[in-house]
């Protein structure tokens, strides 16, 4: 039991990791547990328009653990270029550590939820990468682009990034986002 | 697809409701969001501890969705005592209005969960509520009873509210706590 409420104490942290959007009508940043938190109701929610059927319980599973590498490397926005390999590097050896905390089989499954997440291979990791990386676009398009401007990211960089992953994820929604994105360039919402 | 898009952004006021527990390290106080998240994870850690068998995806469901409700009607300490009928009832209010949001039959299962949770009738439910009564049992246990202090709840209080639930749900985990709680009262980690 100790183990377990060792392991629950240290996903404490994930609280103070922040990433670069704000919640809407709120002046601080994002934690990275609050948003894994909505991600898996989100996807719940679109488990209809998924691109392939989903086994739902795996895609939350997927999302409540995929971003706890971020304890010891941090967040790192999505349309940063390069270190690519090096950063899944460090979170592989952070959640080797975190679910190494656990006894057997529990700290095995959860990073076997999050290797397939990572690879992105199956209908479910595939999902779960369309609902991630939706969700802050959501939050940009009704926050007129904050986290976008404030990091100097424009309308083409975010669909070149974002497209291919929703499309084959959720074409549904990229279907919508692609439609708001285009609203949102008339509008002046993205930097430079 | 509008609609899926309202409802989850609506769940963003989930991320402004705070609570009385402070995260370890931080300095502000826990939201419900984060909370969510964390006690879903803590579920599938403990799932093997559970007092009868349970469907765990149905028990990360509940947990997920279980706060939502304080959307509207903001958070109330465990420890306060009467106005329960009308705080169920605001609840199940909050919850009516913000799973209509969504097209069915999605709604419905939030709300079928919700109610589930809520009865605390089911194997599931009941070991969901174990696992949320205890989370802020372990952050108080690692942070010098701060909530207890701060709110002046005694030990005796903390006990005769939480040991019922937890230790129907999770008898393995009330044993665990039931020591470090008489530890921590040793060391005047409760309110007067």
């Amino acid at each position: 039991m100790q183990q377990i409420v060792d392991f629950i104490l240290e996903l404490e942290k994930l609280k103070g990791v922040t990433r670069k959007v704000r919640p809407l009508g709120l002046d601080r940043y994002e934690n990275s547990a609050e948003h894994s938190w909505q991600i898996a109701l989100m996807a719940a929610s679109l488990a209809h328009y998924a691109a392939q059927p989903v086994e739902i319980g795996r895609v939350i599973g997927m999302l409540l653990v995929h971003d706890i590498g971020e304890i010891d490397a941090g967040d790192v926005m999505v349309f940063v270029e390069g270190g690519w390999e090096e950063r899944q590097a460090a979170e592989l050896a952070a959640v080797t550590r975190i679910f190494g905390m656990l006894p057997e089989p529990q700290g095995a499954a959860f990073l076997a939820l999050w290797r397939e997440f990572e690879f992105g291979e199956t209908p479910e990791a595939r999902f779960a990468h369309a609902v991630d990386r939706a969700m802050p676009v959501l939050l940009n398009l009704s926050n007129k682009g904050q986290s976008w401007v404030e990091n100097g990211v424009s309308y083409e960089r975010v669909v070149r990034r974002i497209a291919p992953e929703i499309a084959a994820g959720c074409p549904a929604l990229w279907a919508y986002l692609e439609f708001r994105l285009e609203e949102a360039r008339q509008k002046g919402w993205f930097g430079a």
